[in-house]
């Protein structure tokens, strides 16, 4: 049982109460406007909105203006409340793979590549791309990342880079990008500035979710050439930080949406509340009324999961096992909630006049992104079997 | 045990076989024509595939030359081979609504109403729209047919018709509509040529499903003037008639969307037997091979469900309660089966590289068209205590 | 789709309306006899039970004077009748292991062996244990049958056995046994008298379910000679009978526990209606009815899964593929039946007031005896991966 | 989020690792102790039990010698312990409905009745039972209180109780009797010392679990006559005081079975890393292996929940809604827990060779007692709907 000291500053209170007043009363409204296509919104709406946050104070909020962030466990909750629009993330700086970008360089990256890179990213007048997953098609690295197909050679004083990559979020419209390679000492990370023409995004891909501007796109990079002092940290060392990127980048995940099912909860409690059916209101029929004390219960199990985690990446853990048994959970247990709010509000649920249908396509991704829940569970299931057979005092 | 004639007869096999050759070889190439858009192929798209439907001797494969139809059990076999692309329902005439619509008026209409209504819908030329559903913003009806606000009144030898209407599929481009209205003597059908000024619709609304030509719409109906001779059978039956369509058009709808996830199935086996993780094929791992066998064996029960239905009203019972059961049954293990091919193809599985994600998202929308879950549950309990009180000789 | 001719003869609907009725009247009021105890009711109440069913003319009533069977379809019908109690099996002497031996003797049994062996299970004069399986601390054979530990050496005109076995049903008090043990020629089964000493019973196991009498044993085999006379069919031919007893035995588990299950539902349908809570009815409360609308589709499509396994039986085929799809699914579904039956009567439902407590016990080992239900998911999973890679004509 | 001093104190750890150690080394040889039988271990086991919590220090671990209690979290940490084996609770006194009653009379009684009622249950000299709920079969309270049918009628200085009460646990062999009886002045507590003639345990009854000394009674009651100073409280009160009694009694329950989910999940892991079947270890089987770690998942969020109910008792809190929510969820998930160790078992794990099938069948009856899970998201739903009605600012 963790003891860290489990507490919300003051300061951080406020930020949360903040993010949370502008998400409602100022990005809630962006949610019908037409910018916002099949591949999340367009440049101009994102401009838009970003200018307000920072206009609100509440541009990048879980950083503050010393560079440093706030804990885990109060990132959860400034996290949270800026998924109360599945637009407040990306008006505020708090969405991936942006987020989880700054929190990698911000722990690996030296000064210059803190300047040229993250500054930018954290000011949120940069996106940033984060290139690591190939295409199936290829028999490139998905799930598992040891199958890294894109090669990066030493050529002088640059690295050549070539290879495809899928489901990048946000290729499109980035200005940063984090390249994953493997060279001859291992994998690694360069940073890039974009749009380079070595890089070609093929397409993008149409995907259930559509919050990401940019969407996620097939690129091909060939011979893209990258000095040596873009590489992250050191040669061979790419999945270490990409392990330093995960955890918390798997959690982030999880706050934001567990802010957007309160909120689709809201808006299925309402309704259930105001609508009538065969002599009641919804939700005097246990069959809609249950489905939203169903709810209740799991975003409540699912906030003191992301809080557990959250505790234990502050204590310094890498938390890699506690990130993947909450990613799991959490995923999984949204997408109940979800598909119940969808369920509540019948025929309504199933359109766009509400955000609810959204969420629930976003969360259907969710469960894929950042590791299909099988992974995480393949994954436990190893680590469970290597300490009995430690326990046991047997080798396999 | 139902022990009707549970046979299909070498007409029907050959029909059931030409379908799907035809689906298969003609129509999935349409899967990945850019007229098909958010709201179901474009008028242009639907005219060349019918085209072709007809050219292979196809269309209204159900419905023989002289008029009559398949058997209920036949039926299933035909419209589950139609299912197997999204596009083929559309192209050969099996879809909702115009399937149900035709079989209401082929069991109602009058000669004059099937020669002016139902002949152009039978070929193809037509599509029709059925006018019931209302706005929950407005306290109509949805699940529950009692809340019916629209009204019709008599005015010589016509009928006024004003109300509002919502969830319409197809609505726009349908040349025919069946609208439901209120009269003193009850609730009434009538038959409508489409466009019609007084018909306006509102809006075509956002929904995760996109296969319909025409979408859903929400509709206002301001004194359309309808000849009594429109009127479908006799006044105040209108309830009766929908039930005569009900039983057959809830389960017509299971017969296509089991055909989708037959297919479905296919695409994550191939998926999942030639891509590899972790050292070896995704098939091999249990986490994966066991829901291609789950499904395996859904789908087994959801065609025995869907047999045992359509044997019922084979032997001439209105099958209310069966198609209930069978609904409720068949929508919500297709959304699993359906959820778990997404699972198996990872990143690919939420992409429109394959049907598979646009099948999961109609599904989802299936467990809420034509009464969601709940209300047929709901029901189904209703007559379970009913029958016990019975028993008992006691009431309520 | 199977088109075997799948009717229920006259004769076959009677036997079944006869042994309900039996079951019902004479064989429920048992259900609280003090001789039934934690392994099953004692001799003295077996003897007792099956003279009433000799004298209402039900005793083996799958199996016809001239020694015969009903088809597989008719069956189903029958055994499901003698599952309304979980006693009437027994009583009617449709129950396992007697009903698998007597089938698989009754299939591979020369004249000999019928007229020994066979000739007293199906009078009820004698009960029969098949013993299969090994103790898991054993390393013997379980859900894998390749492990078999149990030998078998040629000496003469005897052979000499030797081994473990583990959960062999209805041991104490069976006077004919089916020994599986391996020789060099393969795997093998012995009929042998019983008791015998050579076998001797360690324990009686306390199992979660408590109807077959005589419970389940660990038993010892020691030298055990076994006359060449006694081995069934030919040597190294064991498995390929197992196989021929495995499609009919699981099945006939299926039916008889959807007996049980129909007689649950009753009960708690009966409870829920007649009991009052929160100012209405059970029944009325959505959160009560629902599990009652449930297990009616439940029960549903178990029947038609079941139903349609004994058509392809009927049809000549092995059905090993569909008898293991069908009890895993049957498995499966009525534990998720039964346990909405208890859930439904509250405390009563884990109490032994009725036999619904009884029959949640003996459907949870269900989903365990006759192979867990991940054996014949692994199992599907491979003949999928097997089938597809056919298709694409690749080998592993 | 509550931000209560959520620490264990190092006297607490100490306690709890004390009990971890007694349960582990001295009372889990006592589950095959055959003086356990199906209405739990007999007096003459309890005692010698007992006898050595109290060597061990471990006696009634939660309450300090100068009668104040652990933190509620504390509490849950110590609980936990005590739970390890099912027997555990009942030898360290931690136990069902000893512990409530003991919160219950420490919170509410005078000085007269905490030193002749409370002592004696403190001590583990006594034992304590609850009487409130009423047989189904005459209508009475069950999960709905308000239909209490047990009478006080005020005689002088005595009160005069009539009525039946069930499921009343441990009234066989119980010291002292809790009795709940409604008034003219509303629903009363009174204290009773058992046995007393008046009160005649009319059966034990069957039930799934057999850990409680007693099982669960079915008594009545027939002019039982009570001194006025053994009405607890105040008359009138007694609803109220069952509301204090309420919280934490549904919160220790899942505190207990959590632990005794813990020892199941360690002997499931054990068994899958030590067996084999078709190649490989059992765990190394992702059907096992996911159970396992499903499992982990399930348990750190039922702890997570319990901590945070804790929490809120500590906060002063009475914790209706929070630990309704908390019994509700920790009863379905633990529930799935521990049916997966039994699937993961195998055959072993239907059978009593280990105590998963023990625990497998307490927790099936956990979801019953203390309020079916139903009725706990009933009135959850209940209370979304009236704070959505007041935050709409309307009416019913």
């Amino acid at each position: 049982m963790t003891q860290a000291a489990r507490t919300i500053s003051p300061q951080a209170q406020k930020i949360a109460d903040s993010v949370e007043r502008f998400v409602r009363d100022e990005i809630v409204p962006y949610e019908k406007d037409p910018r916002l296509g099949p591949h999340g919104p367009n440049e101009e709406m994102v401009a838009e909105m970003r200018d307000r946050a920072r206009a609100a104070g509440v541009m990048t909020p879980h950083i503050l203006d010393d560079g440093t962030h706030l804990t885990h466990l109060e990132t959860a909750l400034v996290l949270r409340r800026s998924g109360l629009s599945p637009l407040g993330p990306l008006a505020c700086n708090t969405s991936a793979p942006d987020e989880g970008n700054m929190f990698l360089l911000g722990h690996v990256g030296n000064d210059d590549i803190k300047r040229r890179f993250l500054a930018p990213i954290v000011s949120g007048e940069a996106r940033s791309a984060f290139f690591m997953t190939e295409p199936a098609a290829d028999g490139g690295a998905g799930s598992d990342p040891s199958m890294l197909q894109t090669t990066a050679v030493r050529d002088g004083d640059e690295w050549v880079i070539n290879g495809r990559k899928a489901f990048i979020t946000g290729a499109q419209g980035a200005k940063v990008g984090i390249v994953m390679a493997k060279s001859e000492e291992g994998a690694n990370m360069f940073l890039v500035d974009l749009p380079d023409p070595a890089i070609t995004i093929e397409r993008v891909m149409d995907t259930i979710d559509n919050t990401m501007p940019g969407g996620h796109s097939v690129v091909a990079i060939r011979n893209l050439r990258v000095p040596h002092g873009q590489l992250l940290g050191e040669p061979g060392e790419g999945f270490r930080y990409a392990q330093v990127r995960l955890g918390p980048a798997r959690l982030t995940h999880c706050m934001r949406w567990l802010g957007a099912c309160d909120r689709a909860q809201e808006i299925a409690t309402e309704y259930a509340v105001r609508r009538r059916a065969f002599g009641q209101r919804l939700v005097d029929h246990e069959g809609v009324g249950f489905k939203l004390a169903d709810n209740q219960i799991d975003l409540k199990h699912c906030e003191l999961m992301i809080d557990w985690c959250a505790g234990v990446l502050d204590a310094g853990d890498p938390g890699i096992t506690e990130s993947s048994m909450t990613k799991a959970h959490v995923g999984e247990t949204l997408f109940r909630v979800i598909d119940r709010c969808v369920q509540v509000m019948g025929g309504t649920g199933v359109t766009g006049d509400t955000i609810v249908e959204r969420v629930f396509r976003e969360i259907r991704a969710f469960r894929i992104y950042d590791g299909p829940t099988e992974v995480h569970k393949w994954s436990l299931a190893k680590k469970i079997k290597r300490a009995e057979l430690t326990r046991l005092g047997e080798t396999d």
